[in-house]
């Protein structure tokens, strides 16, 4: 029996100031740090001991997992930072208010670049700072492997690359794995281990700060979910 | 050019109780995350970009190690976590008072314990709380890997086994790393790369928080060392 745990991170500043985010690297909020304490102290008490972490190249994936794992006094637990499982690129909308793009662009598009399963928001030209090509980061990254934005469906064809290559050898070498990660990359694991359709997944609401365990068998096949 | 950034974690709960620390797996204190702060802001500050990180299992060096990445925003970089950067065990004085134990013990004999490169402290018992093998993060340790207690000699001999085998490589291949570890543990590098003998060992200091560059050339070979 193999558990595996998918922890969306908590509350960041731009949750707060309701802006499209995506690969931009702000801050957890205070809120935010709260909800990733309470994260560790409900898998310790679940009695879970994550053997091996997970989480992206943002900090506040990353503050979430180190949080969560003072508070379950594992800090010396090995950690992979992968930036596949970075949140969706989401292209020129990254930084603007929610509101002023859908005043701008219609309620309809925006609802379809931000519940569409191959939406795809307006594009970055690579001279533009938000594109990860001039963050230095990234700089390991084949150009195919940055992108200008992505569709829920390009985020979960990358996260898929990282369970496959990184995230399920070490869950079959080890007992329990926490992913701390975000919204779209966790609901393309979600989609993996559960089989969803297209649809399933973009009605997917993932809740943050909430451990949501995985329990399946040594072929890594899912018997059982809940949220702790 | 290499460089290689050693930083000594700041004040822990028991620096400040004056009592042996070794592999007790204690807090940082509130000046000691200050000291750290302080830490990633002259590593920024002096332009020094780490590509690789290296800690301990014990907290109050990974907490040391990424209150000071988030201050120079590269939370993201990758790190290995690794027992062979402990601090040196100090076996059965774990947990004492330093002044009670040179009551019981007397000045000379803790000086020694302290200070001599192959002076032993008394050896715990297997049955013993503080013994390593009774605690699950060390569970892959093989029984000579074990310690009932080190002496500066034991500690320096598994610290080079973690340079020449995890920490080099990683150099080899990045421009710059940062280590976040312990007085024993440094001590044990800075052996390595000065080439010192075991009495300048004994004798050398390396304060709490200051960041400590060596610069190398391609095979390693230190050019300069100065304190941030």
């Amino acid at each position: 029996m193999k558990r595996i745990i998918l922890l969306r991170h908590g509350q960041s500043q731009w949750n707060l100031e309701n802006r499209f985010t995506g690969w931009t690297d702000v801050e957890l909020s205070d809120k935010g740090r709260e909800e990733a304490r309470e994260a560790g102290r409900k898998i310790a008490e679940a009695g879970l001991q994550p053997e091996f972490y997970f989480t992206s190249y943002l900090r506040r994936a990353i503050h979430t997992l180190e949080i969560a794992a003072a508070e379950m006094e594992r800090d010396w637990v090995p950690v992979i930072k992968d930036w596949h499982l970075n949140e969706r690129h989401y292209g020129a909308l990254q930084g603007l208010n929610k509101v002023d793009t859908a005043a701008k662009y219609g309620d309809e598009q925006v609802r379809e670049w931000r519940r569409g399963f191959d939406a795809m928001p307006p594009l970055l030209t690579p001279d533009d700072p938000r594109f990860p090509g001039n963050d230095p980061r990234y700089a390991s990254l084949t150009a195919d492997e940055l992108p200008l934005a992505e569709s829920l469906q390009n985020t979960i064809a990358r996260v898929r690359c990282c369970w496959e290559e990184v995230i399920a050898p070490r869950v079959q070498q080890t007992g329990t794995v926490l992913i701390a990660a975000h919204g779209n990359s966790l609901r393309g694991l979600a989609m993996m281990l559960l089989h969803l359709t297209a649809t399933d997944v973009t009605k997917l609401e993932i809740p943050t700060g909430s451990p949501w365990v995985f329990t399946t068998d040594d072929r890594l096949r899912v018997t059982d979910t809940h949220y702790l």
